[in-house]
This record gives structure tokens, sequence and C-alpha cells, in this order.
């Protein structure tokens, strides 16, 4: 049992998604990792996000790109929260992705994070956030990363004064 | 049997499709209507996409606005031409629309037509216009029609000069 | 103790917050109801926010328009999920609230949802879906929810065809 | 004869329309290809539009960028369905393509795929939709392109897991 | 024998190039005012195109909205400078029309104005500022236009102060 | 005596400048090039636009990136004609040039062409159309490049058939 | 002697530019305000810009529609700071105001504020902020103003509980 | 006692924000350089904001890329004129940034500069406007560098004669 499923429309779409995979390897969170296309698969697609809460994932990471509809067709078919990462667009940068995930009608909400590797990361920790509010180990990794995040911050700056 | 499947994503769509309809309808090009939400109806969405070459459909006309899926979705499990309208949108006039629609991967077309009401009866043009390679009274309709938009249009500016 | 959070830039935002309101009552969701102003009453803002995890808040939904900043702070100062609800602008129609919400930097991630009602909606959806992960009542309203959202879809077509 | 004549505005766009020949020689669609500039060969362009039905193609794909008028000025000089490819441009990366392509006045569609190479592959695709609706062979073709597709894409994620 | 051509791609676009029309009347500039619609009348527009320079007008303005090819077209097929007037459009507020008519392809320039009707108005204006290179009395009624523009400006903000 | 002054707002414009250079040296007209800035030399570009009339130039071409007002500000001093050349930025591709350039207030028309290296080269082609009007050779120099443009074109597809 | 000068391309600007005003009397500081129009009346603009210093003035708040050329050139000619308001336009919502405004080249910098008439507020404020930085009453107007913003925002959500 | 603080969300807008540093520096106006992140380190952001005032500087610049929280944050706790410099970012090319940092709602004004680089300069050069408002060094140094300036842009256009 994972808590997190990680899917992706395409496997071009991997080095992007490969950093939510490390995120949650650093935050130590379980998950599980898939291509799973809305467009060249969608019986599989559909049939993934029917069994999710069966098969006890907490939490649906969706990356893709352009015409992005695998985050809310897979939102379509769950009662998990699914979490959407727009991955970068050669022609539009992303604007297309982004606008295909977040601008989901009432009824079916995508949690968007940022186009791109930054909102790939933000995925991970979104999902964190999401399965520490019942793992108090996830917890206590996320004030940790928090922390450590923090002082980063504060460090890279010391030279400069 | 109809040639033309027109489908919207929802009730609220109707009024940008009647358009289609009405424009079906002058060319005397046989359809049906329907609505099926992709978000809130998928399995018979896909369902329908499945069914729809067997049922002896032409083209499909789908119309959708915001993150608007319905057209790719249905575009990914059908090898009937699909057309997709975008449905203009209140915060961001239909550009989230065309861009849902339009920027589809490598390997399942929509054909895209404009924003709103022209694109609406945009639909039902092509439409007609790829059920007439075959159907010469859908064809003889067709000209007749270009011919008439053309001679309105002379005569709309007869009284300027 | 209630579940969620729902916090707001500024009275005005209240006309598309109410949504969000309406649909966790519906869902029958216990919830707070505040203004807090990142750039009026930012201290507040952020006691309220390293507060709200001790206050046993499950989720934080944080509605904003413009230079949207009320949910990436309140997202740096707790580890709780924020939702990112990115109000309708006049100028910008709220393109500019979406990407103050949702172009977060790596390491404090915002779900944001799609601008305006629809996003408020989506909200309240996206907060229950979250708390349903230990609450079976709320899982319960969620699937019921969903089921009466499919079947007003399926009975809105019903006299088109 | 032919079924499918591709054009371009400029030998520029070839590298983008050979994705479109690559696919329908994939798909053993017959075609035509052709520079034809609206703006450089105005005479010859609506020559070509008002002949092709005549010489028995059953579609046309343009591909132009910028101020692309190709697609639009074909269409209205023929009663194929014409499929618009808006190529990629160094300033605006091809949105002015699109939006030249795809906001086409009622009464003269034109069938618009994604920017780029992702829309010329489509295009193909599309264009093999529509002559496939009365050739078996082409449809037999379809289904075989489609099934690997799906194959594929299934393949590519196997070594995730 | 007129100086300037005004033409519209329909008889929507009148609201807007009326304006034009005013325009040359207050500045004494002869012109003659058409309807030619590029997708619905391809032939006559490059008929009138190719006789312009003959029928000795000295520019020609060509007012369209949305894919707006009238100017581009024009254009083509004339040594005439020919001025663009983007006409603002409901989905895309005018955004379409001007990249449309702007990103115009090396060789074939169009001197595009404002959206709207500041742009309209600019059109005449620019058309007689090309006319008055030859013509004194255009030049002396382009003198006392820009002095009363200044005055006015000037008077405008007398009760201010 | 020349007839186009060629003016940009920093010598970093003239790579895209020589374009119109280039292209004018091409159509044999006679041209004066200038670097002048509006807002490092506000006096000076005022005196020029003043002093050009007088000093027998005909069109003034203008090119100028990001918040672009050198054409503008030219425009507003002058009664020639003016075209405008909105150079490609760094980070927003020269939209923001364009509109910079385009979008005038009623009373003072800058003819804007393309943004970046092909807007440079229509310019110079627009610029000869206008001194075309009262010079033969001029003329005929462009009629000979449109017809060479139209014969290149032929030519380049030749291969592809 | 005034501490700014709050000047408008247009008395249509008024509108806007009375929220200026407006805050500057409630802040007690002291103004000036003019209609200059930079295309319509350059010379006075730039003999207004050039005098400013000595006529101690402080700041200079620059209100403008479209291409908004009148900020960036009063800023070419004075050492004072300059503060652009971008006006809300027809077509394009003050986008075009805004990058007209904001993008200047390196050299002449414009503190530019929000479109519309938050933007004309925060104008004022942002001028007195500037002013206050060496009059002790300026600033403790701004500390009561700030006061009671922070006052009206909390007593704005009391009702809410 | 340095007369600006120069602050950046994180030590990757530093190759940016160099440009405030040697600009300053040319200017020879003091300031102080940071490292503070709106996200990561609120409370130190907060605090440092709310104690810029008593420790005598002047003006704070901030630079931030994506959604850019920092400028608007710091302008809030602070009677301190607050400069934000938008970092270019990867996907949206600082569109985001700008509109996060320009779009404050009325009650707390950014003054916002261009995109990147420019900005950045720019950022120095308004800074010490600001500051030379009561300190005649630095207003020399501005004379002179205006001065330079205007020369260098003369020089540079003297080759092309």
């Amino acid at each position: 049992m994972k808590d997190v499923a990680i899917i992706m429309g395409s496997i071009s779409d991997l080095k992007t998604m490969n950093k939510t995979v490390e995120t949650l390897e650093k935050l130590e969170v379980s998950y599980e990792l898939k291509v799973i296309s809305a467009h060249r698969m969608p019986q599989e697609m559909l049939y993934f996000a029917s069994q999710a809460s069966q098969r006890h994932f907490k939490v649906i990471i969706a990356g893709a790109g352009g015409a992005a509809h695998l985050p809310g067709m897979v939102a379509s078919s769950t009662i998990l929260p699914v979490i959407g990462v727009p991955v970068q667009t050669k022609a539009l940068n992303g604007m297309d992705s982004l606008l295909s995930i977040v601008q989901m009608p009432s009824g079916v909400p995508v949690a968007t994070v940022a186009i791109g590797e930054s909102g790939a990361i933000n995925a991970a920790i979104l999902a964190t956030k999401i399965c520490a509010l019942e793992n108090k180990e996830y917890e206590s990794n996320l004030i940790k990363y928090q922390k450590q995040m923090h002082d980063n911050s504060v460090e890279s700056g010391k030279n400069l004064e």
C-alpha cells in the first residue's frame, strides 16, 4: 500500500515528474509511478481512477502538458484529491497546460501547482501535507524539510553581507 | 441513423450550440443532440464515443468551456473526426477553452473552430463539408449556402455606395 | 473545532467566497469564515497561519484577487494544505490573481483552483476530499454529491432528445 | 488522383509540414505536396482552391505561420474541408498563427490543430479520419495506428514500475 | 477619382469604420466606401486589389475582425500602401484581429493601427498624411487638424487648475 | 535629399534595422540612418521630428523595443507618415514593443509592422510603396521586387513535387 | 509650491486620476493637476518636465492609457521620480497601458503601479511615502492612514464570525 | 547607515539584482544587500520591513520572480517606498512576476520597474532619484549619469552616418 500515486500523460513528462519523485523520497513518503495517457489509454485511465481509493492511495499527482486532460479526467472518477502539474510545453511554455488543468468546471476540482519543475516539487510537498494530517512521521518530516529550507535560505545570503 | 452527433459538456453550453443546430437545419443535415459531461459523466462519455462509429455517425461536434476536456476525450475513443467548439467563458473569454481543445498531443486530433457562436456555426458547416464528400445532396446544399453567403455579403454593401 | 478555515483578503471577495460557504454547507463540513488581508493585516495573517494547525483546522481556503499574496503567505507559515481561490478582477479578469497564486516557488505549494465562482465551489469540494480521507461521513456526503451532480447532468439533457 | 493536398505558405514551413508527410505515409494515405503562398501567389492560391474538388482531393491541409491567411483563404474557395496547421513563429511562438487560423468568421470554417509539429502530425490523422469514412483500408490503417499508439504508451511506462 | 478606398470585411464593421469616414470628411479627403469580404467574396477582393492602382486610389484602408485576412490579402495584390484596422471582437477583444493583420510575413506589409475606433480614426489621418505628400490642400488641412487637436487638449485641462 | 529617414532608439536595434537598410538598398530608395533615443535624447528627437518635413524626407521609419516611445513621439511632431518597427525583446518577445507602438490614441497614427526582422523588411517596402505614389522609378523597382518574390516562392516549391 | 504634480494624457483619464486627487487630499499632501498630452502637446510636455524640479515638485504622477508615453517621456527629462498610472483601456483592459509604462529601457525608470483606480490611489500613497522621507507631518498622516486601513480591514470581517 | 536596502527572494535572483548593485555603485549611493525570502523566511521578512525605517533606510528595492510576494509583503509593513523588480522566469518569462508585483490592491503601493536586468538597473536609478530629493551629492551624480547616458547614445550612432 502506497500513499501517493504519481501518474503522467507521457514518458516525455518524466523529466519534470522526477522532481516529484525525488521530493517524495526526501520526505520519505511512499509512492507508485505510472504512465497513463488520457488520450491514448482512456479505459486504463478511468479504471485506474475508479480503483485508486480502494487501493488505499491518499492522493493522486497527475502531470501533463498541452491540452492536459489527465488530471481533470482522473479527478472526475475518484473521491481522492488530485493534484495537477502543468508540464512546460514548447510553443506556449505551459500556459496551455496550466489553463487546461486549473480552469475545471464546478464540481470537479484539481489542485493545481506551478508550471514545470517547481510545480512538480510542490506537488510532492502538497501531497505530503495532505497525508501528514493523519501521519505523525510525515508531519515531522515536513517540519524538518521546512526548517531546512528556511536555514538554506538564510545561509545562501550570508556571503552577500 | 443521423450523420452528425452534437454533444455539449453542460446544458449551459446550449445557447452557443444552438447555432450549430440552426446551421445544420439550414443545411438539411441530420443530427442528434445530447448533453454529455466529460467530468460528470465520464463513463457515459467513453461509451458514447466508443459506439459512435457503429451507430453510423460520420462526425461528432463537441462544445465545451473552460478546461474543456470533452472534445479531446471523445476523440481518444473513436475513429470518427471530432470537431471542437470552444465555448466563451466568463473570466478568460474562452482562451482557456480554446487552448484546452486545440493543443492536443500528437495522435489524437480535434478539429477546432473559433470561440463562441461563430465557431458553433462553423462546426456545422465543417461537419457538412465532411459529410458532403459522399453525399451529393449535402454538397448541393453547401454550394447553395456558400452562394447565398456571397450574395448577402455583396448585398449588404450596396447601400454604402 | 472546525475542519476548514475560509479566509479572504477583502470583504469584497465575499461575493465569490460565499460559493465556498454554500458548498461546504451542502457537504455538511464545518468551517470558520474570516477576513484577513495579507497587505493590511500582515501580523494577524502570519499569526493566524502559525496557529492554524494547533487549532485543529485540516485545510485552509484562501481567496484573493490581483497581486494575490494571501494564499502563498499563509502557506509559508503552516504545515496545513492551503487552497487558493483566484478572485476575478476588473482589469485583468483574474489572470493576475491566478498567476500570483499558482506560480509559487518550490517549497511552498498552494493548491490552486479555477478563477472566480467555479473555483470557489471547487475549493470547498477539494477541502472536503482532503478531510474525507479520515472522515467516513464526509466521504459519504461527497459520494452523494458526486452522484447528484452526475444525475443532474444526465437529467439536464433529457429534454433535448 | 490523390486524397490529400498538403500546401504550405513558405518552404520554411517544410520542417514542420514534413511531420504531416511522414504521418500520411505511415497511414498509407496518398497525398500531394506544394508551396502556395497566400501573399506571394494569391492568384495561384485561389486557382488551386477552386480546382481542388474537381481534382478529387478529399481534404486540404494548409500550414502557415504569423498572420497565417493560407488556410482561411483556401477554405473560402472550396467546398472541401480544410485543416489548418499553425506553424510556430519566432516572436510570438505561434500564438499569432493560431489566432489567424482558428478565429475564422462564421461561414468559412478551418479545422485547426495544435501549434507546430504535434499539429502537423494530427492534421494527417484528422485527414485520414475524414477519408476513412468511405475507405475501409484507411479505416483499418487508422485502427492499427491507434492500437500501436496505445501499446507504445503502455510499453513506455513499463520500466518505471 | 477618389484618393482613398475604405473597405471592410463585413457590414457589421461599419460602426467602427464610420470613424474613418467621419475623419476623412473632416480632413476633406475624397474616398470610396465598400464591403468586400475576403472570405465570402475572394474573387471580387483580388479583382478590386489588382485594379486599385489603375483606378487612381492612393491608399487602401481595410477594416476587419477575428482572423482578419482582408488587409493582408489586398496588400498581396496591389502596389498601393494598405492600412489595416483591427476591429474589436467579442471573445478576444481584437487581439486576434491585431495579430492577424500586423504579423505579416516579409514582403507584404500592412500599415497597422490601433484596435477599434481609435485605429479607425488614425487610419484616416495616416492615409491623409500619405496623400498630403503631394497635395498641398490636404497638407494644410492636416496642419489645421493637428493644431486644433493641440488646442482642444490644452483647453480641456483649463478647468482643472 | 533622402526620401526615407530610418531612426532607432538604441544601437542595439541595429541588428534588426539593418534589414530595413538592406531592403531599401535592393529597392534603390535613398535613406538616412540615425540613432535617436526617445528617452535619452528627447530634445534631439523632437527637433529631428519637427525638421523632417522641411528636410524633404517623405517617410520616417522608427524602430524601438520595450516601452517603445520613439515612433509615437516622432509622429506627434511631424506631418510625415511614420512607420513603427517593434523590435523583439528578451522578456516579452516584442509584445511590449508592439502594443507600445500600435495602440496610439486617436489623432497620432503610427503605421505599425510585424515584430522583428520581418517587420523591418516590411517597413522598407511600405515606405517604398508610399514614395512610389509619385516616383515611377520606385514603382518599377517595387513591381520587379514583387515579381521576384512571387517567382522565388514558386521556384522554392518545385523540388517538392 | 506644491509637492506633487499630477498630470494626465487626456481629460478622459480624469475619472481614474480623481482617485489620486482624493487620496492626496485625505493625506493632506499638496498637489497641482494638469492635462498634458505626450502626443498632442509634446513641446509643453518636455517643457513641463524640464522645469518640474526647479518648480520644487518632489514627485510627478502621470496617468495615461493605450500606447502610454507620457510617464516615460516626462521621466526622460527630469531628475524627479515619476510614478506611472496605467489607465484601463477599452480593447485591451490596460495591458497595453501597463506594458507601455513599465517596460522602460535601462536608464529611465518609471515607478509603475496597478492598472486603473487601485493604481491611481496607490500612486498617491507612493508619492506621499516619498515626500514623507523628509516631512514629519506627511509621515504621521501616512501612519494614521495605514492604521485606519488596517482597522477597517479588521472591522469589515467582524460580521462574518 | 545605508540609504538603500536591496533584498531578493532567492540567491538565484542575484544575477539580476547585481545590476542594481553595480548601478548604485556607479551612482555612489550606499546600500545593503540581503537574501530574504517571503515564503521561506516570513518572520524575518516582516521583522526586516518593520525595522527598515528606524534603521534609516530611505528606500527598499525588492527583487523576486514567479508568484513574487516579497515586494508587496515588505510594502505592507513599512512606511518606506518599496521598489519591486520582477525577475524573469523560465516558463512565463516574468509576466507572472510582473503581475504579482504591480497589481497591488489599493493602500499598499509597490513602485514596479521593468522585467529583468533593465528593471534592476532602473530600480537603482529610481532609488537614487528618491534619495536625491534631499541629497545634493546624489543629485549631482544623477545629473552626471543622465548626461553620460545621453552622450553615449549620441556617440553610438556616429558611425552610422
